[in-house]
């Protein structure tokens, strides 16, 4: 056994000491770690898509490559042509394909911290250089601040999430605009969580003025579908040009291209439930503002952030009571930080209950 | 907009001329161009899937990202344990995701010619240089050529599908081997139509004798599922470990993993229709022998390699009479040749009438 593992081709150099993505999947009562919707989607759609299946969507032929039902049915939510309009495996996969064209080995990818964990992964996977410069201390990108990282760094791309993840706040459009200004390369605005905001139509703006924009959006957040990894960009039609030299061949599978198609039909359906949710939300930070030894940031999106004493331990403290939120207590700028995702009111009071107790 | 196209960000160098994967996907009667097979899954697998929707997936919930309980059901089937199985979008994404890992930016992937057209393409996409060696007159690679290319290219990876496409040649186990004695990398033996072969037990009775030997495999074709997107590999368990690296975070979707599973447990219902397709190949084989001015490959695959004269005009002329084939007449080791899909038996009836009319 020693011989063969010294026989054992070694992974890339450049990706020996990356960990896994890994938000723990455990099984407890409360999950409120990963920013999913708590509530499954509607009956119509799953009736619709199961029916779908039922009839046919002769799976033995390989799908559209080109997803085009699916392109032309989230264009026209837009206002622009299909052309403008791309769709992958959840905006991991149109991230991989951002950087995959326009970054890889040799090029730079500036971020911005804290922010959303997985796109410094994606570009490594890619194979692309991240560099990251810190957000002020109220975890915002000034316009100024924008400029300055961009001319400094000259990456090939910059990516900045509004509402940013894990700290709710949505991105000032003079920031990105100040992006686009100060260097040639592409703008990405991964606007995951923008169907929770309070201005969701700011990016869909800003492309209408800015040349090297591309906007990010999922499936998994407000049209509460993480399950079905679907996720589309809006650009300009070079981008989904170039796009097609990076992507797998037949890369989004029939259903997921007819489950988006279904979605986007019964949109008004699949995201009622956002105001409840907001409403949740905006109950559970009044909640955390009135409770003793925690500060809360108010959000834009799906979650919200909090700093605690001994926040390690606080979130133990709530796994072992059934609450899972996400611990980001370790990390720069984030030290004391946990994450709750807004879930159903009762799991909300059971988390409100868990953290009460678990401060005491 | 001359200013516009100016400040364009360029794609990577490396895949400025990089042509974007293009089976025509034209909607003409018989469709024998990408080698599906015709006939759809069964009534019973679609009524399973139907059934698993409609009693709700749990889709706003993100997929096990690890696919455990797919992994399972795929190992019990070759009598492997599930961490020796991984699954992905596709064998595309299965080769990408090993690409990633153990070759990309100033590492070399070697291949021979004629072979896979994806495998190049995907290759490239991780930035991975690709290298290619010639088979022998018979498109037969020998165990002493084998050794000899690993030998002198030392790729990270060489890939070789057995049986070829499009050649529908089995790889000799002794040729795998060579492979594998002959470097210290990874040996990739891309198994996407084993089932169809003579001997489908070849590449895994391979496995338990080569340390860095990894069978891929997909649903697309003996499967007939095309249209899921599911490939998975079999490979030793520090194989599996590597690629959590590089696979992207909740990479295979909830109704995939879903529709696997139900495949698996409806294997033989869902791969009943193999002993039809055999037979309808061997059907169409001594018909093109019958054939004059037809040169044809016996194949173990689910499609037939055929020469003939003027090439390019005799695919234009079945095409025009309603039968798409694949067309590789232009290409290295290829010239003059065709590739035909073995379809149901009224479609290779009308095949075989349009290549006979086409050849007059």
């Amino acid at each position: 056994m020693t011989d063969r593992a010294a026989r054992r081709p070694a992974v890339r150099d450049d990706l020996a000491d990356l960990s896994p993505y890994g938000a723990p999947q455990l099984d407890v009562p409360v999950r409120l770690n990963t920013n999913e919707t708590p509530w499954a989607p509607p009956p119509a759609f799953t009736a619709a898509l199961a029916d779908r299946i039922s009839a046919g969507l002769d799976l033995h032929r390989y799908p559209d490559r080109d997803a085009v039902a699916l392109r032309t049915a989230l264009a026209e939510r837009e206002g622009l042509a299909p052309d403008r309009v791309w769709a992958a495996n959840g905006s991991n996969e149109v991230h991989v394909q951002l950087f995959g064209a326009y970054a890889g080995a040799g090029r730079t990818l500036l971020l911005f911290r804290p922010g959303y964990s997985a796109h410094p992964l994606l570009a490594r996977v890619t194979g692309t250089t991240v560099v990251t410069e810190d957000l002020d201390e109220d975890f915002r990108l000034t316009p100024e601040a924008a400029r300055a990282a961009v001319e400094a760094h000259r990456p090939a791309i910059v990516c900045v999430a509004s509402p940013n993840n894990p700290t709710g706040i949505p991105v000032d459009p003079d920031a990105v605009r100040a992006l686009h200004d100060g260097f040639d390369g592409l703008v990405v605005l991964d606007e995951a969580y923008v169907e929770l905001a309070p201005d969701p139509g700011e990016g869909r703006a800003l492309l209408d003025e800015l040349d090297r924009l591309v906007v990010v959006r999922t499936f998994s957040k407000a049209w509460r579908m993480a399950g079905l990894r679907l996720g589309y960009l809006l650009a300009h039609d070079w981008v989904v040009q170039d796009l097609l030299k990076v992507r797998l061949p037949y890369h989004l599978d029939a259903i997921t291209q007819a489950a988006g198609c279904i979605a986007v039909e019964l949109a008004e359906d699949v995201t009622a439930h956002i105001a409840d949710l907001v409403t949740e939300r905006e109950r559970l930070l009044a909640a955390l503002r009135a409770t003793d030894g925690v500060t809360v940031w108010p959000s834009a999106g799906n979650f919200l952030l909090l700093r605690v004493d001994r926040a390690r331990e606080v979130f133990e403290a709530m796994l072992a009571s059934g609450v899972l939120v996400r611990d980001f207590s370790t990390l720069p700028r984030l030290e004391g930080c946990l994450r709750v995702t807004v879930g159903t009111p009762e799991e909300n009071d059971r988390f409100l209950s868990a953290l009460k107790e678990s401060l005491r």
